[in-house]
């Protein structure tokens, strides 16, 4: 007699970002894609009024992010595992968004050049429209203090990609040469931490163990 | 008037390692590739002879292999500065060779299974047959307790690639699900210390500041 192996829930991954997507198909895990339908910008909006003057941590709007997602799509396939993920960039207390062009991305990287800012990023587990399971890291990342020419360099380098990123970096690529030292996991640095996600998958039974 | 960029010494990397390659291209360094003919394995037994019943410690021998490795080809180039590298992994004080086959990929595997080992990664920057620069990285990765199934499917699935690199793993790929703790740097683990190297490489005019 051979044993079956057990059946594994359906799992969808409710994040739009390749490089997340790429993560977890090389990892070896096979899922479904459902972009969230959540305005992010709305919900930090949001999170910033109900608190009034108290400023909602970044790391806090990162994982509240990352759990709305998984929930949101979680809502509309109940039988399925949905993982959600968000990141948040930090300076000094102040979140940045996605720079909406290349100006804006110059503008980023010339507040960022020569100081340490956080990526906090935040993966969350969904079922039937609640949260399972939700994992925070933070890793921080000191920019060089670039020239100007190097900056124009590399933003014509990089091109549009810039603006696909929270901090109009890849360090995966070209970006890596706008750092001087990098503390944290490769996988929080990239946008969701993949080692506690897996952990959490075999725990569940959604992955092989 | 504009001013003429300085020009860049040509830069070799000798290593034959398409890991390594893949990062330092990334990063958008111009470089060529020039293997270094270096017998890793008798220079290890003559460290070994050497030092009698000393041993050397294993992230020594990955640095003194990046720096002959450097050495080799930058005698051989002496207008070139030339990057060396070498990765050890060590459990508890022994050195792992590379699997020679799938057979030894899964006995290695199973030796680390449930344990943590290190990654020592060192590279050098080498002129006319001397080393000028070297920096060594170490980086801790825990693989956790899988299951022979998991085994054998990973093995199967990973295929021949599991012997090319000295750990029978590759963590940016199936390999992250071997493991339950990862703590270092990314490039580090990947088998070369980029940014280190970089900030060195622009301390000494090789690339752009």
């Amino acid at each position: 007699m051979t044993l079956a192996r057990p059946s594994r829930p359906h799992l969808i991954l409710a994040s739009g970002s390749r490089t997340r997507r790429d993560m977890l198909k090389a990892a070896g895990v096979f899922f479904s894609v459902q972009t969230a339908d959540v305005d992010e910008v709305a919900m930090r909006d949001a999170l910033a009024a109900e608190h009034g003057d108290d400023i909602v941590p970044p790391e806090d709007v990162a994982e509240i992010l990352a759990c709305a997602k998984a929930e949101a799509v979680s809502a509309a396939h109940p039988d399925a595992l949905v993982i959600g993920a968000d990141q948040v960039l930090e300076l000094e207390g102040e979140i940045f968004a996605k720079p909406a062009d290349m100006e804006a991305a110059r503008e980023q990287l010339l507040r960022l050049r020569g100081r340490a800012h956080k990526l906090h990023s935040a993966v969350a587990i969904a079922k039937a429209g609640d949260t399972l399971w939700a994992h925070l890291d933070t890793a921080e990342l000191a920019m060089r203090d670039f020239s100007p020419r190097f900056l124009d360099d590399y933003l014509a380098a990089a091109g549009d990609k810039v603006a696909t990123s929270v901090g109009a970096y890849q360090i995966e690529g070209l970006g890596v040469q706008l750092f001087e030292r990098v503390d944290g996991g490769h996988f929080t640095i990239l946008g969701m931490p993949l080692l506690p996600l897996l952990t959490e998958l075999r725990r569940i039974g959604a992955v092989a163990t």
